[in-house]
């Protein structure tokens, strides 16, 4: 049996099982005492704090945001306790939107893609040499390119061709293959526009890729517009999908600098690399818990 | 008496002095030929070539832009005679626009700028310490409070108070001072929009910064807008100013990363720096005649 | 009288009075419950959290870092009994070393120069126009060079001119002109090596920018190096001065690129703009209380 | 047929054959003329330039090197006639070094890897899709770990395993391995040194990725000696190999934020993917004949 992954302390590399590693996320409206009560509860449950972020909007009418990883012996045994117990010790007091999980279990991930193949590699790539923790489950594409290079992997790819006359059903076919098999959908250059219905219908996050430095070159062909413009940086945004394109929480974007010397299909070359970057963060940081979103904002915690 | 400024060489930091370097820009039709003509003409002018930047967009049809700096002793006494010939014997065979300059004759410049003194500072700064090379004649506000800054660099600082009653009269105004006082202008935060009228008339290049990664935030209030749409990156773009406002061609860009934690003041803060620097590159390029521009876009040579 | 300095809250530029907003931050052996003691007592005290920080070396057996700044009012009139009150409830138990500070108080920093200008009046500039919350009481140069820039500030200039055999005296200057007037010494491109008596009497940090990318080029004629070894980025880095020169605990670094067209004149005048806005950054965090030091390193919170 | 693949050109991505573009490199002692003599060369032979790169180390007494890209019609068949005029009628007159190369004719490439995956992969995956254009003739390694991966790319690896003991053995079979089969050798970490004999024997330039920014952190164990420093940056730097252990000419480096939050094994992970993209853009440049090296340095044109 292989051995379980582990967390690594920062100056050490010292390790605990993963299993003993937990993450508690809050939302609520800020006031007095939420550190407390959280890190007070977490303490009288043997759950010793590693790592804490915080964030409040307003230190008095705003939105407050923590995330706190802890480690606990045994918590495999006692999750589904102090998810109990926090809800009334704690999470009611405050008014609190709040989520326990366990390091030990990745997230299930369904990535969808269509002819380009730089993202969809990257990710595959970062997962299987351990960079990035997450259960790909399977592979949607509406074009068959690139069924070899994910059978390489090991991960089911599956082909839904799309046209006009046949989106409804495709979308109907892709969230059926979706039922038990994402908490979170990865949009790695996939060239169709999701429907309003089919995002309402999902039931779990979607991480989209945009090929430009949102809010500028939203819509299609950014990097000629980039071109025709003549920015000096070209760039990429990596956002939660929403029934309004290219206009939802946008979690990370980057830049390259690019000079009057890049032809088009340069520039795609160039934003490819930031493409695929960008994503992969993107993708580890919602695995890790780390984006909360509220209002069209995220915070990386 | 004061050394005379030079060029320094790359790796050696030899010095030639800089009465003796010229700059001959040209921009014309794609051909064959061109480099060789005009390195010829320069070989038999006993000019030597130290620096050459060159640019077609298309060998078979396109635009032709070359930058060349050259050492000729005594360069002086012969400029007018060099760019006589020049014309003769290159320029109307190639159907060229050029420009012949010295690096001893630094451009005038005048500076427009509001209340904000980042911007203005930086540049004042600079051409102090020897860094930008320009002959700033004066600085124009349309408020009273930088006259103190200025005055200390023993630069003339002129106040135009504008309001919409009076707005074309001030506009009169400034480009009387500018007679004789400017090969370019700079807007460094100058929160004015020049007129289509002012624009017609200046008779030189206007660079202004505008405080966003166009073109994202285009016109009034960039910093708020970011902040809004929750971008991770914020921006300045230094470009030429047109009559429409934010559009004209971009000479340089930059970014600095930010997250959900920084107001809206923080951002203008950290904008501030990157405004600073983007503007002065931009400033510095186009005295150094590294800039040209061909339709909506710059070749950066 | 002017208004007071106010903390201005991420989202909502909402504004609190300076006054009522401190910083508590510690450093002892990490083990259970230290964050929930922390909070608990400051929940107790009506201080709320507004900001909170934490690292831990290694959960088990590493070392412990927070740094939590909070809103409590009328915190003059208490401050003074928090800590008391912190020491005999929280302090003792976890074998704490820790601080209180007010927001309110800034630190009061001496300024170590020579020629180069442009570190100097970067952080003159800064803190002028608010960017930079700090108390420059002098300026302590062993040239006369830069006495009416620092004037123009209103800031003492105190001229010690510094030779071979006059070094232990001028030493002894130095540390006379520092008592009372320094929190922190900065030297921002102060050409003269500290003496370790001078750094075991000075009673207070010492922030030195280094004009190289360390451990890259410690010593003497950095640009000089980098241009002999042809590097592509050249970098500054901002360190506390320790006894062993260049080897101190580093706070901050930043690089730029450069080709092998740049001079050693270049180099040096693209890295002054590299050195100034690293050291303003190291400045500006050690007077936040962001910068706790462990060992050779430093921990930024 | 699969269609030829074309240089695209800068604003209008028209394409000519690859077949009918040439580059010409050049490296002489600088002297007047040159640019005129070369371009005059080019002009008469019916070569239109398409890009010109230049450098001057000084104009009175430094070195002088030139890339020119240029399209001639029909240049397979007249290649060889045009090495022979440029000896007689430029080459010989300024004593120069040059060479004229095919687009047409991508590099032969030999990769050496040891266990770590993601240089070797970035380069086999830039190659594929088209992004970085050579010849990769095969991968040699002294461990079999990474066989299937190089396989799905249908490139010949060929495991030789080394001890102390079979060093020059090994050596040996690699240099006859690498008969006719390496214009330039990658060592894509390859976790080896390799011999002085084995260098001089090889014939050609071999680049290595060093997994810190030289000369910071030389030898083994970077990222570990890079904690222990406390920097805020680490770094790649991609050089050609010689006798002196990373001390050759320095192609490409690049760098990564960090901070003390990282652990050793973290900034493997991080550096990692500045290593593979320096890696890249080193041999990209290397293939594209834009490499220069004089000394130890090298100009990138």
């Amino acid at each position: 049996m292989a051995p379980e992954p582990a967390l690594r302390f920062a100056n050490t590399d010292a390790e605990v099982p993963q299993s003993d590693i937990g993450r508690l996320t809050i939302h609520c409206a800020d006031q007095p005492g939420i550190v407390a009560a959280v890190a007070g509860f977490l303490a009288e449950h043997r759950a010793n704090i590693v790592e804490l972020g915080q964030f409040s909007t307003d230190s008095e009418a705003g939105e407050f945001f923590q995330r706190t990883v802890f480690h606990r012996e045994g918590l495999a045994q006692v999750l589904a306790e102090l998810d109990r117990d926090f809800a009334e010790q704690v999470g009611k007091r405050f008014d609190m939107t709040y989520t326990f999980t366990s390091a030990a279990t990745p997230k299930r991930v369904t990535i969808m893609v269509s002819k380009y193949d730089h993202c969809l590699l990257e990710l595959l790539w970062r997962n299987k040499r351990g960079d990035l923790d997450m259960n790909i489950t399977q592979v949607i594409s509406n074009h068959p390119d690139l069924e070899a290079d994910v059978a390489s992997f090991g991960i089911p790819f599956i082909h839904i061709p799309i046209s006009k006359a046949t989106k409804a059903e495709a979308e109907a076919q892709q969230l059926e293959l979706l039922q038990g098999k994402a908490d979170l959908v990865v949009m790695a250059r996939y060239m169709q526009i999701l429907s309003a219905e089919f995002l309402n219908s999902v039931g779990c996050p979607v991480i989209n890729i945009h090929h430009s430095f949102l809010p500028a070159f939203a819509g299609a062909g950014p990097y000629l517009k980039a071109k025709e413009r003549g920015v000096k940086l070209i760039g990429a945004t990596a956002h939660y999908a929403t029934a309004n394109l290219d206009e939802g929480p946008i979690i990370e974007q980057d830049v390259v600098r690019v000079s009057h010397r890049e032809s088009v299909a340069e520039l795609e070359r160039r934003g490819a690399e930031v493409e695929r970057s960008v994503l992969a963060r993107a993708v580890q940081w919602h695995c890790e818990d780390r984006v909360m979103t509220f209002g069209n904002s995220t915070t990386i915690l």
